[in-house]
């Protein structure tokens, strides 16, 4: 049986229309994921089916409240290792070292939060792992669920297919850490850019020792933050 | 007239998809903005429709080709104030401060890759602005894409109506990049579970006190990097 993700959300086809399509719909139909949603409007109980109301204390936006996420989230069938995640710009910075620890499950539920936020009352009582796509503000979690389905995906066996590959990513384990170097595929010249002569003279050994200044190079000149945490790894090349 | 997003994607449902619902349908349907997608495979000119290729050099995976995306680009009509972005792990790490700047422009052109990368000569040819969401891998620009519009649009005038507020956002100007305070609604107590106190007295000036408190006590527990930037605009406090 394949990875289960459950995502309790509001907009139940945001999940659905991503994981249908590409590589996430392949994985579906070929067993190694399931996606399953589940929606705390189901489990409200007036009329007006009402999941959010107005913050005591005053200010402006609108709160998710308690009870609709409580039971949505208790009428899931839970797999004995499963591990249950808010997705919420409070929460740890989500990371490719996350998505390799969270691939080690056998089920992931996802809750997405919609309006100014959740009722504290939902960390509080469920406890979930909170985690955040990055620093900047969107409108409900479902991109972020989207996110970690994609990303935990791509380390399970069989997901990705011969013409994919993980190994060689940015972040992946490969050279710790170190941007991509520049990628060329056919035509040999382009609008008059030529492929580097390096890439066309089959000698491997040369081959690496290019991709591998370039690699240094990029991640020196774009991102010193990590080239801070992982130079030291490079110094003698 | 609206902002103006063109998403370039082989996957043109998953921008259509989301981008059609909640929020950003009602911003689409109120003319707030405009999403348009153009799909490089329709700018081949070989019966397979081919958009990638293997690497020169060799290494595992496919290469999106130049051809496809240099034409598919240029297919799309520009508007005097635009930006171009490629998304790609590579790229600057999105965040909030970009998002407002995007939400000065005119039109934006966003591009997806899928596939182990971009041939080269994209970057070097067409000049895109690179950003990156996070430091994980994802099968494809297409959420980055979408990250992009949802987080850009909530800046717009009209976008968010009376229900949703950007005002106090994590990450949102408001009290320079504190997370958020605690947020409590109806009721008053569930599951054993009450809503503090001062949050029901009335007194707002102890409201802001608390609120404030608490934002400072989440920053240091939860994100010392955050902390560690913003921390001293709060030592008097």
């Amino acid at each position: 049986m394949g990875l289960r993700f459950d995502v309790l959300t509001l907009f139940p086809e945001m999940i659905e229309g991503y994981c249908s399509l590409a590589l996430l719909g392949r994985g579906v139909k070929n067993g190694i994921i399931e996606v399953h949603t589940t929606n705390p409007r189901d489990f409200t109980h007036d009329k007006h089916r009402r999941v959010d109301d107005t913050p005591y204390g005053g200010s402006a936006g609108m709160v998710m409240m308690a009870p609709p996420v409580f039971e949505a989230y208790e009428s899931i069938e839970k797999l004995p290792d499963n591990e249950f995640i808010m997705l919420t710009p409070q929460g740890e910075p989500y990371s490719q070292k996350i998505s390799k620890e969270l691939a080690q499950k056998k089920q992931i539920i996802l809750l997405c939060g919609r309006y100014e936020g959740f009722d504290e009352r939902i960390r509080l009582g469920l406890k979930p792992r909170e985690i955040s796509l990055g620093d900047y503000v969107l409108t409900g979690g479902e991109l972020g669920a989207l996110c970690i389905i994609d990303s935990v995906s791509r380390h399970l066996h069989g997901f990705l297919g011969k013409d994919e590959s993980a190994v060689d990513d940015s972040f992946s384990e490969g050279l710790k850490g170190l941007l991509e170097h520049p990628q060329y595929t056919r035509p040999r010249e382009y609008r008059g850019l030529k492929v580097p002569e390096v890439l066309l003279n089959g000698n491997h050994g040369e081959i690496e020792k290019y991709r591998l200044s370039e690699r240094i190079k990029r991640t020196k000149e774009r991102r010193g933050d990590l080239w801070e945490k992982i130079g030291k790894n490079f110094e003698n090349i």
